[in-house]
């Protein structure tokens, strides 16, 4: 009937297509992805045809499709002109998820480039760029060029968005916000694939969480994410893993803004803190896989020997000082990490009750560390971050230490945390919400889920993702 | 996350909910439907919402919810005033529909009143008030006060719709319009009450058309939209029935504007002719339950015969020429039916071949009467008529006129139509179409549906919504 388009492709014919269950062509997907990022197809099109996706579901041919079609709405960044393999990790979003500032110098020292575009704090998780802002002067926002630059002289570079890039990517992820179409294998892994295959990466390696601090709970979601965004990515001609890792309890012993950079710095420099055995295993099995898929090993295991001695020998904190320094950032602040450290608001929460933390729910945990004033509620317009959109400041000395972990046993009186907070209103409701979130019992506790649970590589994502059953269960609810 | 209103309930909630396949609530739909009625709820979330409940469909509930919703979000019109009791008809669409012309001075002069709210050429079917206006100084556009002393005065009036009427439905089907969720009963079904509730009707009598000339092509769904109508107009407090009728031929032998009319008058002049037997008898039925529900009839059968009475009386004729002359028509243009016709092109089909009638495609001979000068390929912005919008005019003397009719032997040569255009290559589109359309063949005919093939009551369409099989695959799959 009615088209808003003279081109042989009509926008209402293409939603009647998925609305009725029918994948839509690679052509038709490109029709509607540049609509969106051209503005000619009129919104409430464009949010008809997301929620036709999300209830119908996507097909990996239509997720690639998408993925694509957003990769190529705009500028892309090309590593192929620094003469290096491009990796880059990414993360699904946890609490106190601060691999990337030692999975980027690590990879970087061992010979692959990482041009790593990253994200702002959001909800209960925190932001990689919100965190490296908490060191003076560290500029997140580079045009392509100075990337590039940053990248020959460091082989590491962690920027914002330019709003430049994945224009269409940006449109359709607001309009998902608004319209309640965000939850979806297919919408998720486009949208996080598109901004990943636009800087051109060679390989690429996943971390997707799982557990009480992950966007996706369960595990036959997670698990179905991370074989789609595996098969998506491999067809578009990226080399990835992804690594299914449990979120079931904060990673590390911070979480906030400095007090990350602060954890990494001490990793970076050797030393070693039970409390951060997490963070520097992961980050080494991470940095691991991005030295094998950049072909600087010749198996995983000679992978992570090689980032762990990276690790070891200060070659990774050599990298990272330097791209701290071209970013404009000030290294003097690392002289003394605790006296650089200044918090408005300091208590510190003792164990209520003698017995074992048998339960930290870590989405819960992740809200507390946001009040403290460390994170931000909602995104302003898009999970694209901009600065030009104005995001809300963090407080970067805000967040919270922890001195006990799960499965801890704890003496009534004893710290079990510390926590740092911009106002004492924001400090009361932070501890009211963290204790809310912890669990002191004399309940036995099972054994810890294991940090790394499954690893998908493109074959075993495609027989995934070729049972029909778990594919159908998780792509028509969440 | 985000929401668009301070109040306690959250646009993408609602979304999410019906996405889940979740009923919303009486207070969730006023929530959705004021906010369209009042822009405060952007488009993108309203077709988010539409599409989420064409795919899951909208229980008997959900559609009185939002009929009710959408009557209640602007002016209405308060019959009870009049003294009488308001009963009204209305046809879901078809080719050569002219019973509202007749039943409404029928059950007028029978002694109900009849407000009538109608729409225009619209696709493959002709409209009430195109038609209307073929009679010169015939004003469709009145205001309730008007439409209120016209009804006082002649017990009938067919006007169109004001822009302060049901202002959400406007709003809501030019969305569905442009986001692929036009055809689905629930919503359906709310549209079409909502106008005929907004009315103040005590009775309202459904002329659901089946067969090749109807929107709603087969059997089951027709009769699923019949009984959700039924049922959701009767728990709204309207006694309401529903006849599923044949639109597998065009009705009568008349397709057009003034050739209706003519036909109309014919018939209120007691004239009979053979093929205008189907409009005499399907006016008749549908005034026979108007006058029954409307409290004039103690059964269906005598309601019949006062409305056989009332056409053969001349009772009928005088209401409809006063009504004519209520609403400024001339009614001097009924002197000489066939004078005042002055088409500037016409044509007469012979029949190509010698045999039988072996089938009329209606719908596709719907599309010949439009392109003849009659219809209008597209509305302007919605489904409403509303004179400020600035429909695209129509020949009133184009159309096309039958001189054979399904079943019939036509001998090669014989005249077997008689098309009216407004100009020759208007005439040579409307015959082409119209000639592929007829199938003349040797084949052995099947016996003609019946007229009417089944009636909803209260109970009966209650019966048949309770049927979940049915009523799941009708609300599944167009």
């Amino acid at each position: 009937m009615s088209s808003s388009s003279a081109t042989p492709l009509h926008t209402v014919d293409l939603i009647r297509k998925k609305r009725d269950g029918n994948p839509l062509s690679e052509e038709e997907i490109g029709f509607l992805v540049s609509g969106a990022a051209t503005s000619t197809i009129p919104l409430e099109q464009l949010s008809a045809w997301l929620m036709a996706s999300w209830i119908r579901g996507l097909t990996v041919d239509e997720t690639r499709a998408l993925a694509i079609a957003m990769r190529d709405s705009g500028e892309k960044f090309d590593p192929t002109r620094l003469g290096k393999i491009a990796v880059d990790k990414h993360s699904t979003g946890g609490v106190g998820d601060k691999t990337s500032f030692l999975v980027a110098p690590i990879a970087a020292a061992c010979g692959v480039v990482v041009p790593m575009i990253s994200g702002r704090a959001l909800g209960h998780t925190g932001g990689t760029l919100d965190k490296l802002e908490s060191i003076p002067g560290y500029r997140t926002a580079l045009s392509l060029a100075e990337f590039e630059s940053v990248l020959r002289s460091c082989g590491a570079s962690i920027v914002s968005q330019t709003l430049s890039l994945v224009p269409a990517d940006r449109v359709l992820y607001s309009l998902r916000d608004r319209t309640g179409t965000v939850e979806n294998a297919g919408l998720i892994c486009a949208s996080i694939l598109s901004k990943k295959l636009a800087a051109g990466l060679d390989a690429l390696v996943l971390d997707v969480k799982t557990g009480s601090g992950a966007f996706l709970r369960k595990m036959e979601d997670a698990e179905m994410l991370a074989a789609l965004m595996v098969a998506t990515a491999e067809a578009a001609g990226t080399r990835t893993v992804a690594l299914l890792t449990d979120m079931g309890q904060p990673l590390g012993r911070a979480s906030g803004n400095w007090i990350e950079i602060a954890e990494c710095v001490e990793l970076l420099r050797g030393e070693r803190h039970a409390s951060s055995e997490d963070v520097r295993e992961l980050s080494l099995r991470l940095a691991g896989w991005m030295i094998t898929l950049g072909g600087k090993a010749s198996n995983v295991e000679y992978g992570y020997k090689m980032a762990e001695s990276a690790l070891e020998d200060g070659s990774a904190l050599a990298v990272f000082l330097k791209m701290v320094d071209a970013h404009g950032g000030d290294v003097s602040v690392f002289d003394d990490l605790s006296a650089f450290h200044k918090p408005d608001v300091t208590r510190v929460l003792n164990a209520w009750d003698t017995g074992t933390i048998v339960d930290m729910d870590t989405m819960a945990i992740g809200w507390a560390v946001q009040r403290t004033g460390a994170g931000r509620e909602a995104k302003d317009e898009s999970e694209t971050p901009s600065e030009s959109l104005g995001w809300d400041p963090v407080d970067p000395h805000a967040g919270i230490a922890f001195h006990a972990r799960r499965g801890a046993r704890v003496e009534k009186g004893q710290p079990i945390a510390t926590l740092f907070a911009t106002t004492a209103a924001q400090m009361d409701e932070a501890e009211a919400r963290l204790k809310a979130a912890i669990r002191i019992s004399d309940e036995p506790v099972g054994a810890p889920p294991p940090l790394v649970s499954r690893i998908f590589d493109r074959e075993s994502a495609e027989a995934y993702l070729a049972n029909p059953v778990k594919v159908k269960k998780t792509r028509t609810r969440d």
